[in-house]
């Protein structure tokens, strides 16, 4: 993959192509953006953050994943001195200078901390941006991707909504990631986690969708409404399948006839079996197949893509 | 405070008055420990932690602190390579170093994350250790302490246990977060968090005690099991005080005769407001203050304490 970001780009341009960074104004090799053991962002995880996909040299729906950045950074009351016009031109100066042609872009915005002699509260804290361009990654690897992905239902609770605003991308991932090991006792790739009244919500990294009868549904509560996601959603009316955005039972998820999941990080992954259930003869359905690929055909024709301008240097 | 410090340990020792740190088999001035912008330890919140303090050159209560950070790591499944005796050593080292007298000590435990192709799963990942002194610091300033705290009761309730296991130290803090900013606009101090059924848990860094008829009692579930609390606990037992573990209604909470909290960054601290209500003459009350008096006679006297080598140097 880096050989071939090098060849897209001029050489005395590239200056980190196994990743950029960006903190306090700065741009540097991913390796050295680091956050104070001390910072609130880490040490109260009192941050948000945003995941962005640069594929064949354009960032995707870049406004978009801003939008949410932003709505994310004003629900935790977050300010940073960077307006979203200022984001965006960061991102891609910072892409631009690893020279990386596909990317996964994150873009931090973290509280900082209160200065010696201030009171101690968040109020005091100046807010600040950090972000990172690295090799595009999967959340899934191409032979899971290929085989439909085993998913099991978790039997740890996702955060309830009225303690973390699940809407407001954040890193609270102790349930997710204790899930994870569930699945992995179970010999499955990834869990899906449920709310406290037993509907759906979401996965590590990514949303669900279910196929029953031909008709596509994905929860409407409890979860990041991630650009994958409404790309999804898009793609379901583009190609004439009717996408019913509501609650989901545990049970509906086990019966379905499909299930397909959503992530910047791979795009549409279709699931092959549930609970130990095998659908479409442990494939992945015909339905999630369809929308995966209108969507990586999409991608390469240039659909919602911002491209990035590869001619920058550092000053 | 540091000048103070100065003067206990002998000018060769000190290299790191304010603060220093340890990571990766190194120590360091507290401000070069920094985490890496893709850890989990960061970017999933995958992560635990304990504070010590050390008052009168001697940490209080190590040992205590050690086990519970070793559950904390058992329960995430988190294995660094480091024993409890080595993390202790590493402790006392890293104290000695600074040359701290009075210091809030911070140890953490990180997932880290997989390597490169490898497949994107925590049991992947390498898990380790960072530590940090820096000088001590009471969660509340000395006239907040005199005067007593003025609580609220939040309306963010406290992310469940069966979600995120809260005996297991964490940065899961975005309730805490949101409650902070609530009793701020309140005019409040600090808030304190309920769980789902309306019980008192917990607040941003400290244990709750209600005192009503002269007997004393804390909550018994959804929250940490604080070593200050247990210590408060002990102190009830020693001044012949009732003390009940049980649950606590909200109510119990407002109509308590006196109110006060226990942390690691402070010890022992009365309330003298909660939601408005002015108690105790708008003073800590005064079986509070006794317990606070008490427990911080006993430290003087070397209660608990174990004595920091501060004749180290640099290998």
């Amino acid at each position: 993959l880096n050989a071939q970001n090098r060849e897209h780009a001029s050489a005395d341009t590239i200056r980190w192509p196994n990743g950029a960074g960006y903190m306090n104004g700065a741009y540097m090799p991913v390796t050295e953006v680091r956050i104070p053991v001390t910072d609130w962002g880490y040490r109260r995880s009192d941050a948000t953050y945003d995941v962005v996909s640069v594929w064949g040299g354009a960032f995707f729906r870049l406004d978009d994943h801003i939008k949410r950045f932003r709505r994310s950074m004003d629900s935790l009351r977050l300010k940073p001195k960077e307006s979203d016009e200022e984001i965006k031109a960061i991102l891609h100066r910072m892409v631009g200078l690893s020279g990386l042609r596909t990317a996964y872009v994150g873009v931090d915005c973290l509280r900082g901390r209160s200065g010696p002699g201030e009171r101690i509260h968040p109020v005091n804290a100046r807010n600040y941006i950090v972000a990172f361009a690295s090799p595009y990654h999967s959340l899934m690897s191409d032979e899971v991707v290929a085989r439909g992905a085993h998913m099991i239902v978790a039997s740890t609770p996702r955060i309830p909504q009225r303690s973390v605003d699940a809407t407001a991308k954040n890193f609270h991932w102790a349930d997710m990631t204790r899930a994870s090991f569930e699945a992995e006792d179970k010999g499955a790739d990834n869990p899906v986690l449920l709310d406290y009244d037993g509907y759906v919500t979401e996965g590590p990294g990514f949303n669900v969708f279910t196929v029953t009868d031909g008709v596509v549904a994905t929860p409407d509560f409890n979860m990041l409404e991630g650009i994958s996601r409404l790309s999804a959603i898009d793609l379901c009316e583009e190609l004439g399948l009717r996408c019913e955005i509501r609650k989901i039972s545990a049970d509906e998820l086990r019966e379905a006839d499909e299930i397909f999941v959503t992530s910047t990080a791979g795009g549409i992954i279709g699931v092959s079996r549930i609970d130990g259930r095998i659908m479409n003869n442990d494939r992945p359905g015909p339905i999630s197949q369809k929308i995966r690929e209108t969507y990586w055909s999409k991608r390469e024709e240039g659909w919602h893509a911002d491209p990035v301008n590869y001619d920058v240097t550092m000053d």
